[in-house]
């Protein structure tokens, strides 16, 4: 996976002092590299049960959707607060400072659906482990977890593990 | 495009009274109907220039970025103030109430680049002219507009006009 994680541009500093951020911009300009990392994803898949596929706002979107297409699979967005227009279920989870609340549509998991969550980054892993809570807290079975980029000195899987034991990244750092 | 049409629910009073909401996300569920949007877009969208996709921020990043890599381009993320992490250009809006800001890299458009501007929706046209001004900033040529939906009591085209005479929208209500 060098030639994605090549593509990706370090931005010292972002969003704060100190803190190296991974700006996946470039692998959205370059088509060859966006569909590599869709057939990587839909390859490293094979086999498994997957239902549906729930991205998180806003770049779990852009991965996440095209990838439902090709593998031909409903798409779930899970968005923060308030920004869903129908009847929703939500959950609070802690941030370094203060809390977020995400997301989905209340008829989007069904009892016993097999769901991929998928974002492009994972980081602590708090936000990917609220969706997993929300997914199961409708009946639904988190099969997988999918990112393209993983900073795992940050740990973030300790946080997935209750949910599920797959979790792919294409670039771990 | 009745496919597309019947399975937008209507969600009354959101996102406040009076208004009534096309909500998308049942055409995300259904992959059939995904597909038909691709292809309807990369049908009509034949014979154009179009050297790369500008995607509004966040739902103009689903279909935005999956029928790039079905035409095989590049994809601009366009986002709200303070996302993205490299140097950004933006430009300011007006909004109903008060004024919002939209952004991009500085380095995703180059002189002469023609560039289509890819939303869900097409209401008052404000931020897709917002993304369309920010284009042109950098030297790029719009060469088009492309939405699903299309709400044209709201007259958003009349805001367009002076970028591109090609609007296209799939579903006009």
């Amino acid at each position: 996976m060098d030639e994605i994680r090549n593509a990706i541009r370090l931005v010292p500093d972002f969003p704060k002092q100190g803190i190296l951020f991974k700006d996946i911009t470039p692998l959205l300009q370059n088509e060859k590299i966006g569909k590599l990392i869709i057939k990587e994803f839909a390859d490293r898949l094979k086999g498994k049960r997957i239902d549906a596929i729930a991205g998180i706002e806003s770049r779990g979107f852009l991965f996440g959707y095209a990838l439902a297409l090709e593998m031909g699979l409903p798409f779930i967005p899970i968005r923060k607060s308030g920004k869903l227009p129908w009847k929703t279920v939500g959950v609070d989870y802690a941030l370094e400072y203060g809390t977020a609340r995400i997301e989905m549509h209340q008829d989007a998991v069904t009892s016993g659906m097999h769901v991929m969550v998928h974002d492009d980054l994972l980081a602590t892993g708090g936000t990917a482990a609220a969706a997993a809570k929300l997914i199961q807290g409708q009946g639904g079975v988190v099969s997988c977890f999918s990112f393209v980029v993983e900073l795992s000195f940050l740990k973030g899987r300790d946080a997935l593990t209750q949910y599920s034991g797959d979790i792919i990244s294409l670039v771990n750092d």
